[in-house]
């Protein structure tokens, strides 16, 4: 990687490349079983951790399973949520949602829970005292980088949010007063797309741009 | 833009240029006023509203502010919110906050504030009933990528969180239900590093890797 003193510059190209990126990123549900290699994960989670949060605070904590046995734990907990999930609709949808695939949890070869460590003294508490929940905000934008940075190593990442926050932290063995944020599923995919998974099976389409921007 | 139907690669060239933006990113205090063009902002919220989304739900609301009493309110909140602020701090580090630049709410030629809408009927409820936080999450994941996408040309970014949040969808006449996720002030900075404003005025240092990674 490059060390410079002086800013970089960014051309035309590198933002074709970066659109690109983008339009193609996607939540990935299937993986192919292809191993991600050490330096590369751990490259990508040293750029995660380039983020911005607030107060300087860097509440990321990212904890990589390889233990089976919570493995294992966290697929039953993911098909118990799901169900419950499942039982939220009826006809068409329920059929539907049922077809759906949600989590990658068992193919993915790299598992990644994420936490956010609201308690850390670091950065004093500067920014979050009027909306405390700025430091879990930090985790989402590190998570969204963590992303975008395998995504360009061509690796996919699917975010499971069908689980128990309050068993995870248990699970895991960590600080129990760590914020469970989010489980990544990460591995090469087995399709690239630039058409979201939930557009192609007709659950929601996407929406025009002026539902998203108001004058004021 | 490529309008393409295979998929895009990604060489190691783009990687470079892409860790540079990451790394070069920063969140801007110091603004330059010369103007932002529509349509480059226009694009970088296309792409914001390209990231993911719990449920494909989209419930990112970008609210463009050009109302000049609106602007001078919200500097207003942004002065008393901050005052309460350093009120926390004592000695030393209440000297430190004092002279820390916490928002471009006066110089920035681009403000905007960001919403949730967190009851939109978009996505179905899809992966957002057992956490339901999750529909927030996705707008920090687009405010994210705007950040980023603003930073390939050049454009920088400055997230202002120290405001009260129960007053911000009444200050914007926005639906009172949407959720207050942050105000950004967006402009061409006035300084390029590679140095967070927060480490280099000795408020909180980065910390190693190690206090961000578990094995388990």
């Amino acid at each position: 990687m490059t060390n410079r003193s002086t800013p970089p510059t960014f051309d035309e190209n590198f933002r074709e490349h970066f659109h690109d990126l983008l339009v193609w990123r996607r939540d990935v549900r299937e993986f192919r079983p292809d191993p991600v290699k050490d330096d590369i994960l751990d490259g990508c989670l040293q750029l995660a951790c380039q983020g911005p949060s607030v107060g300087n605070s860097q509440p990321w904590r990212f904890v990589h399973i390889r233990d089976q046995d919570r493995l294992n734990k966290l697929a039953h907990y993911f098909k118990d949520e799901n169900q419950k999930a499942l039982s939220d609709y009826d006809g068409e949808d329920a059929a539907k949602y049922a077809r759906l695939k949600l989590s990658g949890l068992r193919e993915a070869p790299v598992q990644i829970s994420v936490f956010a460590d609201t308690n850390t003294t670091a950065g004093k508490g500067l920014g979050s005292r009027t909306m405390t929940e700025t430091k879990v905000y930090s985790v989402i934008s590190a998570i969204q980088i963590l992303w975008l940075s395998l995504r360009s190593h061509n690796i996919g990442l699917g975010w499971v949010s069908i689980l128990p926050p309050d068993k995870m932290a248990g699970l895991m063995d960590v600080d129990e007063n760590w914020v469970f944020v989010g489980h990544l599923c990460i591995g090469y995919p087995v399709e690239q797309t630039d058409i979201p998974d939930l557009v192609k099976k007709n659950w929601q389409k996407r929406l025009p741009m002026d539902r998203f921007l108001l004058q004021r």
